[in-house]
């Protein structure tokens, strides 16, 4: 089990190494959410999303025999940068699986930073299938993107400067929305904020139709999406809670969030205008959440985390034109 | 004359109120532009530039009854929006002259701070007619939008935190690119590189038609811009250098350099994909500078201030549009 201790060794790892980002504040989004909003620019990361953080935490933690030999990753696009990155600062090959249909500027961006994309269809392939075989065969280390303690550990640190900034700010009670796809981010800054900042109580935050958190956390038990939903929200669209990440969530965290995709489009326009960030549908929902959910969140002020920023000029140009 | 000593006391007052901004990297645009290129992300200041940090300089250094009768300045936009919200957390009256052509999201913004907003023709009318007036009427303090020793001092702290990010960087030696209207930032930071980082060297950066800051430095006089002039570049089309500025420049800067709308257009897109960050065209020139000069700067690194964020969401659609 993940605990505390790992988050707090993740962050010396990563510590000179990973952004230290901004929490930011507008007087306009808070007088649209009706309370302070508090927004911690996880965009603003290494290769623009939190996954950096999950990705160099468990590549610095792999003995160095085995990295050497390369590392493998399955994504959408955000978890895929942040290992062809942290592959590359540690000089060792990456592999990664993505979907044919993510995100052009994210498969474009993991190729770039040097590693090796395979294409996968999401229908008809299974990429766990692809994954194992390549392990196999070429000795790679598959890193998870999200039910792998590690990660959970170094997603954990954005949750360990919130406690740190809220405290700046002289914030001690808050709701901490979250972005939530496999629950790898909101399980690290839960453990982060039961240790530093109990009253900052985190609450997973999902779009519609993939909002397997929020009725799992109902349930009281895993359960999974319907199958063909769609949304634009492509960093968050896991199919159900993992195993590792989902008993962190039901211990520490308030009542998940759902949010349409348009009011993820809306948040991105806000962002754009009032705080100068670059979000991603899947980034812009906890903010989306925080606008559009007022009622259903407690205290006087909530803390965002805008966990990315990877999203394509058409579909951002959509965002400010229908805002 | 406006010296370090102003522009450290400037900071003790900014202490705590201003952001301090971030240094940002990406591979992709070190890539670009051929070395290793360092953006102070100043977008992400209060009111989305670095103009926040002369308003609250100038306000927070002025006496205390003087102050209460309220403060007037004229701006095309980031100034205005920036004393606005220094006049309010101080809680006096703001009556701000801007230009009817002014962004409109720079005119909103301005009002919902508080701020009472005159709008004049730039054509036909002359704001510092307007101005005096105002002054002399209501007993309103003018604040200079650049040529003005504690906004200058101000907007100097970008400079201070600069020197400090460089060293944690490891950097002793750069070119520092800013983009210049007025000349009020570029002044400042040169005040503050000179005093503390000798190695970094300071260079205005103009859009085609306003490069009076580089040719009167070539010149070794102020010289002005040729009339009729245009430039998507709003927040830095000024008329020539400043009185106090630019005896500042002369002493500390090296050559400027000049950039055309589309290159900062162009910029702007680079700033959105790489660095998740919403720049506004004048606040975009230097960066565009370092992608687009790159024969007419010095060294391995440059750093590059990105001065503001306040774009019009049809315009910003252009620039990735174009892109």
């Amino acid at each position: 089990m993940t605990s505390i201790e790992s988050v707090v060794a993740a962050a010396r790892r990563l510590d000179g190494v990973a952004r230290v980002t901004p929490l930011l504040e507008s007087p306009f989004i808070n007088e649209l959410a009706g309370r302070r909003v508090l927004v911690k620019a996880e965009c603003l990361q290494h290769t623009g999303s939190f996954k950096f953080r999950g990705a160099w935490s468990a590549l610095s933690a792999l003995d160095s025999a085995i990295r050497s030999r390369g590392v493998l990753a399955y994504s959408s696009g955000n978890h895929a940068q942040a290992i062809a990155l942290a592959a590359r600062m540690h000089g060792v090959p990456a592999v990664i699986i993505m979907p044919a249909d993510a995100p052009a500027l994210k498969i474009d961006n993991t190729r770039a930073l040097g590693a090796e994309v395979v294409l996968y269809d999401r229908d008809t392939e299974s990429r766990e299938a692809l994954g194992e075989a390549l392990e196999r065969d070429r000795g790679l280390t598959l890193v998870r993107p999200y039910d792998e303690p590690l990660v959970i550990a170094g997603q954990g640190t954005v949750g360990l400067e919130i406690a740190r900034q809220a405290e700046e700010f002289g914030i001690t009670e808050a709701d901490v929305l979250v972005c939530c796809g496999g629950g790898g981010l909101t399980a690290g800054i839960s453990l982060a904020l039961a240790a530093r900042a109990p009253g900052l109580r985190p609450r997973p935050c999902e779009p519609a139709g993939f909002d397997d958190t929020t009725r799992s956390l109902a349930a009281g038990r895993r359960v999974g999406n319907e199958p063909g939903a769609r949304s634009i929200c492509d960093a968050i669209v896991t199919p159900m809670p993992g195993a590792l990440t989902f008993p962190i969530l039901q211990r520490h965290c308030g009542p998940g969030l759902v949010v349409s995709d348009d009011e993820a489009l809306r948040a991105m326009a806000v962002a754009f205008s009032r705080l100068k960030l670059v979000l991603e549908p899947g980034g812009a929902v906890a903010l989306a959440a925080a606008l559009c959910r007022s009622q259903a969140i407690d205290g006087d002020v909530v803390i965002v985390v805008a966990s990315g920023g990877n999203v394509d000029s058409a579909l951002y140009q959509l965002a400010l034109s229908t805002a």
